[in-house]
């Protein structure tokens, strides 16, 4: 209770099966005592491109663009887009980053990825010395929500669905210090009845309960492909 | 000679050494004989927002938006939005894709992933049971070509490289039956001196020199995670 939560949702459709995902997440967090915040990404029509757009104002350096070294400077002196501040405040305040999406080619949507390039820049989320274990965003934590196309067995005849987590959670949220959570996987819900549906909806109500009781993975390169 | 080559570009700057690279590869392949078109992402504006608006005229269902649902029953209709359209017909006709970019969050950025998640649509890309090896772009190659923002000891000490082409690599490229190449990686020319880095423009001239004559890599768990 009194716990800040950010969900950061990419499906176009709220009567997707991702859009009752959300639903639930928001209930039953609030229920709880909670507060919950959702960036509803393609609502906001978020804007992915990583461009000079999101500095405002003069650039340190004119004559070759560098998006990381724009934004860096731009972040010291307080001069991002506000679309940008805004969703960095966001996470600032947040005790735990929810990210609700479909997986989209063994990975996140590029509506999702772009909040990443654009939001996490240098001097917020990580610094020169400052990553991992040393990241800027410590004291959070994060979990990555996400509905599948094929079925388990069809994805455990390629190798383990760890596998394709490593860029994500480690790469980005270990990165700025974040702990992560288990992974939490609908498998092909669009495939499967209703009845099984309801229990994969019933199931992410049920994790949700005890969820600040979890302990976060063992980011290490063990856990994802031993 | 008479091959054709299609570079899929992810920076805003001309004169970042993501461009050089791209230069670099236009005209080592047109001296070839090669036949080059480049997609300069950023320069198209291109869209990474995979919405409504790609699908032109009536829905399939327009109660529930599904996007690939949408997009698969428009691509079969001849229904897709024209930036789409064009795209595949580059690919289509492409013996060679190249991604040429910057490894943002030890992925692509979000422009690139937007390209991805738009053009490779069902239909196109791959079919009900057509994926892996009975995709529906074999007797392509590709290759991924990217620079880093860490060096190469720095990425080395978290774990192999590797890892992180798995979804690239096998989840995309795999998936759709094309080939894939050793990729091509610039560590953390930023950080490099002059010399270094024209070393490592030298050695990308180098490689296309024989490009043609290397095989593909076995695209299975083992050889990213062994």
């Amino acid at each position: 209770p009194g716990k800040k939560v950010l969900i950061v949702y990419a499906h176009q459709e709220p009567k997707s099966f991702n859009g009752s995902l959300l639903k639930i997440a928001v209930e039953e967090l609030t229920k709880q005592g909670c507060s919950v915040t959702v960036s509803d990404l393609y609502a906001m029509q978020f804007e992915p491109r990583a461009t000079r757009n999101d500095i405002v104002g003069h650039l340190h350096n004119s004559e070759e663009f560098n998006y990381g070294v724009e934004t860096w400077e731009a972040y010291k002196r307080g001069g991002l887009s506000k679309d940008l501040i805004e969703e960095q405040r966001k996470v600032q305040e947040a005790d735990l980053l929810i990210f609700q999406f479909p997986l989209f080619w063994f990975n996140m949507p590029a509506i999702l990825k772009g909040w990443m390039d654009r939001v996490l820049v240098q001097g917020f989320a990580y610094d020169l010395s400052k990553s991992y274990d040393g990241g800027l965003l410590q004291d959070k934590l994060s979990l990555f929500s996400f509905t599948t196309g094929g079925t388990k067995e069809r994805f455990a005849k390629r190798g383990d669905v760890r596998y394709l987590l490593w860029p994500m959670q480690h790469g980005i949220m270990h990165f700025c210090g974040v702990k992560v959570l288990e992974p939490h996987i609908c498998y092909a819900p669009a495939h499967a009845s209703e009845e099984k549906r309801k229990e994969m909806l019933a199931a992410w109500t049920q994790r949700l309960k005890t969820l600040w009781k979890e302990e976060p993975i063992d980011c290490s390169p063990e856990w994802y492909f031993k």
